[in-house]
């Protein structure tokens, strides 16, 4: 084993993790510094304090952070500018919230004078990739550990065995039946990954979703909204100003009481292999369409076509690990340039599922309805304009259809 | 006027195209052909030749196609395999019509020595780019007479005095009240267009939708189906085998009948305005996320991600009118070449406006479930080797964060 | 005609545009403004007072402004930021004065109270579509004067009779023998079109060429000169600062005499046709790989193939006159968000028509020669990590191919 | 060490392949099947199998191909029809042949009966990349030998202690002085990288380069060529057919001639570290502009943009190794389908060191000079189109314009 003298620890509290924290003080006998962060997971963040005393860990060696607003706001929302999906429709809650997480297992690191980081991604996942491309973009001479890649405990008994060896509490859920759902969740969305989604034609269980009751259990009665937007970011709700955590928190309890944001999908990881992911993301399901509709009013169609091209790209670049990269920040340069006059507020309606724009209204409005008019639009546009406009357009294709014309004679 | 002896009209046998009928027959004195098309728009086609009868058309110069399968085989499912949506939501259903009219318009006037080409495409829309650039691609040297264009007839009292004066019948719809909506049809969707949707921020009527019931008059009971897919086209529902247009038409009614595939957007027109529209798109909405969950499965990652980094590039020549352009041809032969191994079945359940895909399944899946597990996988894939990957990925930003940490000394 | 009270003139003082003043005297009896740039051109602009004044141009209407510094500062070094080529080949020296005279005829518009301006580009070329965009961009409410777009003097000699009868002065270049090239110059280029070129078979004639020597003419002795750069921009010429225009002209001479830069081509323009043209551009020609020379040590890799898929799209906004549109500028600020460490030297050889890189230096490389390096490394790269590195990346391309090898069974 | 029976090596006879055959047999105690290619390398390839005798081969297991047909027609061709560079200069010479090389490994692998294959490119570069992507993309289950990244022979003196071991013949050349270029030839380019080009900043030294004579050294007459195209590939010379790899050769011999093909750049590896390397590639440099120019009269504007916007893309991925790779075959396709009608002839001048297009002819021009003309084109073309043509495409500025002044106001 190299040596290492201190090392961060990305810890959660929970089975695996906590085996990590052993095991990492086990076999580099190093001082373990744990580092637990409040995206919005809904989990209670003492028990890992405890927990991590219990493990000796020195009180200034534990760093708890309530990171909600900034995940938020320099994260999810920068990344809702672009309208990001993966693949068509992912919208990405697992990959926008490790680059968090790497930066601050890298500022601790820094801060405390360690000289390494952990976590406890597998070595199959795309978050591995996430958590160590973000460190070493930040902090290029750092050590990373991944246990997993390293260790022989990867069946659950060898795993369970080495807990209890180590006097790690194991709840009932883990000692009873099979593995659970590898699971994610922060503000933005949980996901679910393994047990029987491994097949990708088998429905997935009601019983698995938990943020979000399905369409058919949702009321009978839609709920109408406004989301306010500045430079491209939601700003309020029904007219009342909220903090971005605040605002998404308060999307979420709207979108999974009405049965909003499930998605099933196969996916293509970075690390070269499909796999089946299921997804709940209530309040980012909302905020897609009303993006794209405030945008619709407010963003010249060639830059918006810009934006959609480059989309693609960019959302691979939040998947695959690459949000510390200059490629990225590049990117959001010229996309958050574009967010200048998405000004306006969105009206949506909520019901069992879906999601329904039924308005948009901007002081910064494109849309001209003296022009668009079916009805007389006095002048304002001379419909003779079109002749031309399509003449040159079909030149090169006029050009070329006399060329074929001629070959055939 | 420029001399024109023969001229095909796209005729639909209402109010505004037997205007234009009689209009270039009195203004070109020349001789008019009819060519009405159904497309599956929904409408009964004899009145059309009984119009054209009375207008003193000679019945070899009334031509009545049934092109509901050439439009589904050859235009609507090659856009689908490109998963093609117009500015993120838009599934294109006027556009994609519109080459498979011009290129009959071109086919009739070869066929009868035609030198012109007539349509019923305002000034300000998108349709008369799309009819006169397919037209002029074809058939270089046509004239093309777009009466919307040329006439003074631009507002509906003058339009109505003209049909009156003609002794064209006029509806009730049309005498009483404002003007209509802006309506087109075919298999693929109904679109409206006008009236009070001209405020963005107006909701649309309900009374105005016509194919889909809302989400809350569809039934409460869910309904599951299996779409066969084959080449990256869908052949069959619930395991029987259907032509694609009697496919796409059932797919119609069981999304009408579940309230799916309404769509209330501002987009932005070729000809340089937004503009609001609706549409109704039942069976395309069904077979998007259909197309994209067989996809999943059976195409390669950097395939699938080429084509969704081509698709707006694809979507903009069929919005713009480009079907008939060499650079939509040359698109279309990467994309039909990527659906070679497209095949399988996908799971669906429909309810209250939601399409749900519950499982996909094929032959040739390129998902591997032995490598994808959380569970032991017996060697399949080793871990380790993700560390490398990681490293080298990792190392021109490692590069560059070294230099920035000497810069700061 | 359309009433215009104030017209301002794109005035070269050359004929056609001299004819042009007058026809707009004559046509739209308005006021006419002319605007004079000197953009580099070589050509002395005191004539051209001199015959507005005999136009009876008041001496307040009569702009002549010294643009060259702002011409290369804004337009020539932000183009070359991208290392922009049209159509893999044109330095679109044209199409980058274009917008700043725009720019200039908006300005003078507002500044003299004009309704119009007017300018002597041909209804067949790209220029028109620059100056109008820009100027509509610009300046929304502009009318636009395109007198070859409107009167009849579409004749060589329609324009010389037009021109005797109002006494314009015609040289006796004009007289004689037929129609001159058309030509276009400022300090990035010069270029020539028509004639013989009109045939793209023929060789361009050797006299033709004004602003180089040949290849074979060029001095038997090579020179070496060393570009500084700052930020992507060029500053400074063999160790000596210089300022935008002087450095560019000061590479004009030296290609010049070394017969660099000479092009000859086919290109595509936005109007639809295909149009054969000759350029020179000595300074840019040296420009062009000096920057990629600088990008090379100094750029990321992930930016610098960003910025290269982009840089055929933005060419194309130049080219099709959209520098002063919304997607040009959102391009533009991720170009130059690009260029915030490109600096340091670059050292070439100039010899008979060849631009040889010899050397790049920078305290912002990001080459490091420890870890390319043959030699052993210390440890400063895991080889090893090229394994996992490489069967990551072929982990879904042996998948599929163990799929089509079970297929074959 | 993990078992191994057979393993092909990819065999020059030169001094590291061979300690790596002897190391095969030592370290795997497996069989050996050694593969030398002639790829136009201009090396003469008896003795690679002299000598693989005296290493005990048997000499079925020696196979000696000439490629040389099959690397021009099936490779190099293709790749110039995307007018390929990789970051806007390099022709990629080596990276194009390594696909052919792993093609042949797994061919031969396949024939044998052998398990894995070997080769002798070390853990920094692309080549392993290369060769390890295809093999594994065309032979999954192939296990891989790369000796410089499992072997402790890292420094030049253990690597020559280890072949005086062995009895293995060490050149002057390899025993005094440093270490040599890394040198790599074929048909299309030889490449130099290693020594002191390790530093950027240095010229590279005139002694280094081998196919071409300096532009200075080269002839003071001018040579004129010209090269047929069908379908996008070069047939003829000087009106003579030829087979692929013969033109190549003639081109190389001619641009050998003429100091042409001379290239010093800064790369990016894929492996993440940018690397200095120069190239000679005399044929290929005269290929580029040449196809470039058949294009321009042949292609139309927007497929020829289709293919500038998607060359970096599709460079990358031979550079990278992908070759074998899916997404490389649908580009292919593409790229193939648009080179139909690109047939005709270019007239090229070399002259010390430049390529000068000096015209283009073909049946199949697009050129239409009865359109392009400065003269009266009798109607072909309507001037007053291009009104229309401007002010629509202007409208959404226009109308963002007026909205901006609005705001001012």
């Amino acid at each position: 084993m190299s040596d290492v003298n201190k090392v961060v620890l990305a810890y959660s509290g929970g089975l695996d993790t906590s085996v990590i924290l052993k095991w990492l003080q086990d076999t580099y006998q190093c001082e373990v510094i744990t580092f637990t962060a409040d995206l919005g997971q809904g989990e209670e963040l003492d028990p890992a304090r405890q927990k991590a005393l219990k493990f000796g860990i020195k009180p200034d060696n534990i760093f708890i952070d309530d990171l909600r607003e900034e995940f938020v706001r320099d994260f999810v929302f920068p990344m809702f500018r672009a309208n990001t999906t993966y693949e068509g429709e992912y919208l990405l809650g697992t990959s926008i919230a490790r680059p968090l997480i790497a930066k601050r297992l890298v500022e601790i690191a820094r801060q405390t004078g360690a000289d390494a980081i952990s976590h406890g991604a597998t070595g199959k996942g795309n978050d591995q990739v996430r958590f160590e491309l973000g460190a070493y973009a930040l902090m290029p001479e750092v050590k990373i550990i991944a246990p997993w890649r390293e260790w022989d405990l990867l069946s659950r008994e060898k795993l369970l065995a080495y807990a209890e060896n180590a006097g790690i509490e194991i709840d009932m859920k883990h000692r009873e039946g099979g593995a659970p759902y590898s699971m994610d969740a922060n503000l933005l969305h949980i996901s679910y990954e393994g047990r029987h989604l491994e097949d990708p034609s088998a429905e997935a269980e009601e019983s698995m979703w938990r943020w979000t009751v399905s369409p058919e259990a949702a009321p009978d009665q839609a709920e109408h909204i406004q989301i306010g937007y500045e430079k491209g970011d939601p700003v309020s709700l029904n007219g009342k100003k909220m903090s971005p955590a605040a605002l998404l928190a308060e999307l979420n309890r709207l979108g999974g009481k009405h049965g909003i944001g499930r998605l099933d999908l196969v996916e293509n990881r970075y690390v070269g292999m499909k796999s089946r992911g299921c997804y709940e993301t209530p309040g980012g399901t909302i905020l897609l369409p009303a993006h794209r509709a405030i945008e619709s009013i407010t963003l010249d169609r060639e830059v918006a076509h810009l934006k959609d091209d480059l989309m693609p790209r960019y959302a691979s670049m939040i998947y695959n690990g690459y949000w510390w990269s200059p490629e990225r920040v590049a990117l959001q340069t010229l996309i958050d340039h574009t967010q200048e006059h998405v000004n306006g507020t969105v009206s949506l309606k909520l019901y069992k599922g879906n999601v329904i724009v039924t308005g948009r209204d901007s002081a910064d409005s494109l849309f001209d309805s003296t022009i668009a008019t079916f009805e007389d639009d006095a002048g304002a546009y001379d419909q003779k304009d079109a002749g031309g406009f399509i003449k040159l357009n079909a030149l090169r294709m006029r050009i070329a259809a006399s060329l074929r014309e001629k070959r055939k004679k």
